[in-house]
């Protein structure tokens, strides 16, 4: 932490500072520069300390300097993070894609597009079970009936599931059927219901809010990692930004950004950072071609019948050429598609 | 709900768009202009439908119309709600102020802190017990220990107390001692923990999040409302822009604006919403003089050796300045202090 | 300038930062922290050297410390700079209020406008004669027409008049009708046209920018300085966020914090920060409340004709309900408006 | 244009904006909903009408329809533009790669850049003699000087030039040296400078600008095409927002809306749109993912000595790493790269 001092502040400013900053035990390092002086602070600090250091007499500005996420940098754990989830790899190599209807709205809907992304590829199967809906009259999911027919759907097609889990009490019955539980971007900030999931032996992953930054995000990880569950996953989802011609904008420099940063996947999700079927395709293949471990991806029998997100679901035609694209650029980076044999049959 | 249809949609595309929208019940009412074609739709329309019809053949772009939130809108409840506290009366055109400090840390930090705010003519007292912290290594409250001790300063000072509650689970504890349940920004889209709020008998204070809308800020106090608690105010406490001088942008705006689209009460956060301490006074006074109907402050005995958000606390001296000020703006636009003298000698 | 170094930087990557450092006669300043090292560069630093020190091996991240503006900052020049113009001190602690038209039309309705806006005690005409418009296809204003009627209406209400310049070869027509040149939003860093305004002896008022930071804006005010012309005001007109409910979101808290890191008068724009009629008079009285220096509004005799921005324009019967408040809030904040009468009876 | 009634809107209301609109010559359309009524205007409606009848009583809110650009939609204009410049084709198919350092410094650098990026497989030679600076103290372009050495170096390697053109005065000498203008972001709303350049007979390339909508940024190219010129290109070169892990960030899904809107070519600026030399090859292979009809990259032979954008600059040997992987991500998706042949000898 770098204490910056106002350009006019004077000795007994400074004195005093670092006066404040020793009483702590920590160690204070002045340097004289030509037009201000700034104070380094040595040993272990802490955010609350800037705040508070931020108001005594002669003080500019506080600088932070170290990284406040210890877990989920790389920094600390240099190796990549590889999850693997009856026998799907996430942050191998070898990028994966979960696919599904946003919300599970009947067992027909879903088994049909659980065998039809299979057949294109899929290794993960996504549906939402609990929804968070921006109004209160919009359809909330089927609940723990959703979840059954996406275990059913698994049995079936060999893929794994991941599904949203809404809050601490949810956590339970989530648990009993899903494979993977993810975080909605609302709730990045939710940090109960992070350490609760990082209680859990289910990876966790976790969504960017509208407005998270990177490093807020690293440390929602963190919440998690700090309970003991060090299987963390990242999803680019779009962040609000002043654009209205896309739902958000989805921040695909995040994705090599976070990999040097941090050791966990990071999966792009182009239906919600765009907003629309036909941005789908390019933000997909464009997330692999920057180095994404996975995609998820909405898809629904007819679209324009969905009950949730429904201009922002691909047909099974319109997932086929995606994953067509998506294969192609995986092999041209080196980091082809992770085989969808590979989850097949299991003894579940 | 208006379809725009594309400059080049052809008969065909339009007949199909007024099928799918007749064969839900909807009435659809054509519009053809100089450069293309618009169709209304009539009839209880809901979210889901535009994105559906979005992705019909020959469809541009949907325009919703209708206002998504009901019990929150002036145009369905038009006279002000105002909301009795033990005596004190939120949104009845005399402005509350709330105020104590961030975080609950001693009993003498907190007693000290509530005679202070007292003298100086608040009406409410405030302070964390749980904390939502952006790192899991942070200081996160004292938990139930802190809500007895807002509960025996409260005794003592006659100030009722408002409190944030994180999660459901702890709603109840929560509610044995707090008068008023706040939900902070990061919660504002946690609807489970909205609805629970909504069961209790406890007015609500709900505050907009970092990167929330004015549509999707009342659209989370109508979940609350929606569960039959009417008793909501909203809080603009800033919002997240690209500017960096500040912690927050703080929106004034969005209070005038909230007195005409809302019947609720509207309170104004300078503290978080501005980040410095120095920032507060001018924020509290503007918000005033745009028309909020109260004002929540951090004030702390020692703002550089606070656990918490020490550089946007106020000192007491720096807040009876503040308090002056005030004062005198809700003076001169018309809208006086509420007392502080009403909320006195309370029979607990 | 600090340089932080990544946590696993090895000696031989530090001693390079510092012999780069020292090579361009700088001094490099060593601090070992307990995570990692940084290194204070101390002497004339410039940006540059921060973006080239970043790509050495073993460097995490540069940490700016100078402000790069000297003439438009406080701690240079400590003292409020105040701007006379034909009798008007705008910055001396009294607001003014500069009013009229957004575009000047009609001769008759600049007249009329002039007129109204001095009979509740504006101090300066605005309307603008070369307008910024987003597309080509809109009104673009009467040109030198337009400035000989503001010309003319300021002769017979004795307001000096501010108007906006567009491009460096409209500046000397400008300047022989003008007396204060405006800078808008969108020319925040067209560098050559703030050099040019640097040159004139005309006060300068600088609008921020769309999406301009604090710092970038003050250097905007530095660029106009660096050309010797010290009579520079800075113009809050709302910065483009998420929120779509106003036009742009007035950034009331900029008031109060350039007013503490600059010494150059600031001018809120209640008008173009709101979008809104309804909401011009709350956010003037904001801006007043929060230590504006004057205001600047839009006004119009019929904003349901207006050739452009109609619906932020007062009509004359809301602007003085509006001075009526402007004026008891500045009363209560011990900052009265600036005399109408001392700008009367010009000799021009 | 759509009228939206307030709820409690009455008959009187209602017939006075329609006859408001019928004055004008306009059809007006009425659509009576379950909730409230909306007016469509039907006939040619201009922004300035919507600002004018939201003012009327009972009015809510106004929604425009029609798009307000023409000639650079597709929606008039349905097949792609092609622009050549000596012999290389933009908009083709085939990607671009212009490349070459952010300033031209001196002779040596230029040239050895030029022929590094040309050997690399680049087709045209940027470089800037006229820098846009956010501070008036730093480095500001070699001006004419420059643009003298970069027809040198174009003459040796045969690419042709781009390069930016900061202020109308500029243009004819500009003109003499360079074979595309390039509009800067902080330029993208000079409209006058816009104009200046759309009568030239020189392609422009408009990069958007820090705060550009999609609507806002395709009106500036119209802004140049409506002066005739029609060889306009679009630059993605990222936005701001919350974000500071980035320079910028990079809407690459602005790529395929664009294709979509439009049918001008659309070039991605990675170098400006993260500002990271790390994150310039992942986002160059996101940029021909997702569709750009090319890339435009800063290189400099020593970044560590740059004296602008040093942090954002690719080596020699990083840009042909980014070669590489651009060249294999083009033809995994059916848009090889444009050959650097074609550019080469020419008759000047």
């Amino acid at each position: 932490m770098i204490v910056v001092m106002k350009r006019d502040s004077d000795r007994a400013e400074i004195d005093s500072v670092i006066k404040h900053i020793e009483e702590l035990g920590l160690g204070a390092h002045l340097i004289e520069g030509e037009e201000r002086t700034v104070i380094g602070v040595v040993g272990r600090t802490y955010p609350e300390l800037g705040s508070a250091l931020e108001v005594l007499p002669g003080v500019d500005a506080i600088v932070p300097i170290s990284k406040p996420y210890k877990l989920a940098g790389r920094e600390v754990i240099p190796d990549d993070t590889i999850i693997t989830v009856k026998g799907v790899e996430i942050g191998g190599g070898r990028p994966v894609v979960m696919a599904g209807p946003c919300s599970v709205e009947s067992e027909e809907q879903l088994l049909e597009t659980a065998r039809a992304v299979r057949a294109a590829g899929a290794n993960i199967l996504r549906g939402g079970a609990y929804k968070p809906r921006t109004s209160p009259y919009q359809f909330r999911g089927l609940g723990e009936e959703g979840l059954k027919l996406l275990k059913a759907a698994s049995e079936e097609t060999g893929m794994p599931i991941i599904t949203e889990v809404l809050t601490p009490a949810d956590i339970d019955v989530v648990c009993q059927y899903a494979d993977i539980l993810q975080i909605g971007a609302r709730n990045m900030q939710n940090y109960i219901l992070l350490e609760e999931c990082g209680r859990t032996n289910k990876p966790v992953m976790v969504k960017r809010g509208l407005s998270g930054q990177i490093q807020e995000w690293l440390l929602a990880a963190e919440y998690v990692m700090s309970q003991g569950n060090r299987r963390v996953m990242l999803c680019e989802r779009g962040i609000r930004t002043f654009e209205t011609a896309t739902r958000n904008t989805m921040d695909v420099s995040a994705i090599p950004l976070l990999k040097r940063l941090s050791h966990l996947p990071v999966i792009g999700d182009p239906s919600h950072g765009t907003g629309h079927w036909y941005l789908v395709e390019p933000l997909a293949a464009a997330s692999i071609a920057a180095g994404a471990d996975g995609l998820i991806i909405e898809v629904h029998p007819n679209p324009d019948h969905a009950l949730s997100d429904g201009a922002q679901s691909l047909t099974f035609e319109s997932f086929r050429r995606m994953m067509d694209k998506v294969r192609a650029v995986g092999d041209a980076v080196g980091r082809p598609l992770h085989p969808a044999g590979e989850a097949e049959p299991l003894a579940v």
